[in-house]
């Protein structure tokens, strides 16, 4: 069926979790992808570290190869699931230099070096694909690009790294302790050995960027993105959220900040846990699942959810790209690339303005809370709701009472100053937490 | 900013609901919009059918014009949201003959006239765009076509009607009944004064026809689509559907079916009410929103949700379509276009393999459950539960007794002749509802 078919080199470099789903896929499905690309995809080397290395599906022999830079070279399309930011770097100017397209998957080079790559893809005229790197098998680069071209994103709200919702859906469940669901995701292999990269959210800022880029047309540097992680949330926590009708998700933010004076517009890129109603449409994504929840000016709340994650959901990913590649071989046109024509400025995590819920032990006697409510008032943190949900005084001498206060909207800045005062005013034993409140 | 740019002449035909607020986000965000087509979007007139009806949003006078034949000519890119067949297939020939490429959101037309455009516009080499025809707001079409170009999908369900699931919805959640949640759904404006083509499926099915030519690069014609309405639900069977876990949505579902001797594939594409576990993503689809579930080999269960319809969300879909077909006109390439390369036969319903839940009102007396029982066996449907949820004899002569019986997976010609047989039994005094299970 494929002879009449013009034939494209595909050269793929790594064949781990991934690379090897998409070599079995490409061989197997060879000619169902030649009839969608209106070529034939000619998988022409797979390059390895390690030539006997046990692989996650068998691959032919001899198409495996450890040099890269010769397999490279003659390329039509390049796809690269090395991972790491060298050598997939070098190979993948090299590539781009030589005129290929490339596809990759990976979220740490682009998060790092996406600006030099897509300069150099423009110089050539050769197109870079990176469906998998935003949010694994879920489509939302054609969406945020294609679809939304018309419309004007607000913000973005990004489940965006599964071992971490994994996590936290198995705490809200059981009412876990953290360490303890850790330790049951890495046996289970939903958690890496070493997690750092997904629990203190690394991963999903490196997600945020990729998305924000995209969505508010700006190059997004890696180091603009506010990133902290999951590692302080305990059981008591996600208890104290769901009594207020919330669950904790570590959210992946792209915001559209106005100024209220100016009108002048900034992006705010960060990742932190956040509390998200229990109503809301990711509230409702459970296990290892992702979802990236849109919300668009014209278009209105849109949601994203599948897999974020593993090997043959990922090379689904990769492979609708070498498709749309390969039939830009044939018929042209542009392809997914990047546009940074808005060239919005990165705002400071302090313009970020949310709600807030606070947890203070504090000294269980008259008058506390009119002076913790004033500290409040004096740093411009207006007061929603206050709950006292432990204590009542035994004895007066060291009585300690537990307040969760929720507050309106409120500017980060204030908030942390605030934050800051409480802790240093004498009433307050410790601040037990402060969450944000996204998705209102 | 816009002056360097290559001008493209728009034309728009309709100024309703959507229309006039694509014309309104076409002249507001000319520049912005400009910016990422590559080519300036010149709205050079709207045809309507009278000047000086009202509209949602105040268009300028000398844009509105009666002849739709002479604005269409000249035209680069003609965005059509007129709906109906005539005349609005007319102008599409007569835009793509001329070279033109087309943005629709008819899904009426594309449902029964698809084939004829897609052929006039493969003859010039024009494109014919509709993300808004398929899911309202919802970006599908890009994701079904193009990222998963690698993939193959097994299944879709879709809630595709934000009438009905709003009916649906407010049944489930205040236990009313269906007239009554419709005339409430009328007053509101969430369903139409003549409510059929919502109600009785006709919507939900050229949807589906349009998702399943997609999914399936198949030609799928809207005869071919099984559609049954949700008329019939009352809020008993809601409230029983509750009882064991189920929420009823009507489902646009898109199957491929694999005959298992042969292995040979055709395409299920059926509309009706279907019960849908409540820990299935679809039961969190609320009120009016959209929500598409797609099943596919490689990248397992994806889901995209949204607003289904609305003039502003709607619009945002349209002009997503409008940039893209601009950039082709710039850059080249290939549009959204349509493929039936696979060109799979339509299965009957009867083929279709799920599970079902059936209530029956049968005589309260010894033997009774043998004989239903004996019935269903002998029609090869298996048994997985059975519940009497009323009843209890007092008076043995005309006590009634309510049984719920789900179902192990049967195919639905074995079920609906075994439900006929149960139906003249003599044993059964009636057969309340048949519903069948999707989602597993």
């Amino acid at each position: 069926m494929t002879a009449d078919y013009r034939r494209l080199r595909i050269a793929l470099l790594g064949a781990g979790a991934v690379g090897s789903q998409v070599a079995s896929l490409l061989l197997e499905h060879g000619d169902e992808l030649a009839d969608r690309a209106g070529a034939a995809l000619d998988l022409v080397g797979i390059a390895v570290r390690d030539l006997d290395a046990p692989r996650d599906a068998e691959l032919p022999r001899e198409l495996l190869t450890t040099d890269a830079d010769a397999l490279v070279v003659g390329a039509d399309i390049v796809i690269e699931l090395m991972g790491g930011i060298e050598p997939a770097r070098t190979h993948l100017l090299q590539a781009i230099n030589a005129g290929a397209d490339v596809v990759t998957a990976n979220k740490a080079l682009l998060a790092t070096h996406g600006p030099e790559l897509f300069e150099a893809a423009d110089q050539v005229g050769a197109e870079i694909y990176y469906e998998a790197a935003a949010a694994g098998a879920i489509p939302i680069i054609r969406p945020l690009r294609d679809s939304l071209a018309g419309d004007r994103v607000r913000r973005i709200l990004g489940i965006v790294n599964g071992t971490t919702n994994y996590i936290l859906d198995r705490m809200d469940a059981e009412g876990a302790e953290f360490d303890d669901v850790l330790a049951e995701a890495q046996a289970l292999g939903y958690a890496e050995a070493d997690p750092t990269a997904d629990i203190e959210g690394f991963d999903a800022a490196q997600k945020a960027a990729i998305l924000a880029s995209l969505a508010f047309h700006t190059a997004v540097p890696l180091e603009a993105v506010h990133r902290e992680g999951i590692t302080g949330i305990d059981a008591a926590m996600i208890e104290s959220a769901r009594h207020a009708g919330y669950v904790i998700k570590l959210l992946a933010v792209c915001e559209r900040l106005i100024d209220p004076e100016t009108q002048a517009e900034s992006i705010s890129v960060r990742v932190y846990p956040a509390l998200v109603s229990r109503s809301h449409p990711l509230a409702t994504v459970h296990g290892a699942y992702n979802a990236v929840f849109v919300e668009a000016e014209a278009a209105g709340d849109l949601m994203f959810y599948g897999a974020g994650a593993g090997g043959v959901q990922t090379a689904s990913a990769v492979l609708g790209d070498v498709v749309s590649a390969a039939r830009r071989h044939i018929a042209g046109g542009v392809g997914v690339g990047e546009s940074t024509l808005a060239d919005l400025p990165m705002a400071p995590v302090g313009h970020v303005v949310t709600r807030y819920q606070i947890t203070l032990e504090v000294d269980d006697r008259p008058g506390v809370l009119a002076t913790v409510a004033g500290i409040l008032s004096d740093g411009r943190v207006s007061i929603a709701t206050v709950e006292q949900t432990t204590g009542g005084s035994q004895d007066a001498g060291d009585a300690v009472a537990r307040l969760v206060i929720g507050t309106h909207r409120a500017l980060e800045q204030d908030l942390s100053e605030t934050v800051e005062r409480l802790g240093a005013s004498g009433v307050v034993e410790r601040v037990v937490s402060v969450l944000r409140v996204e998705g209102d």
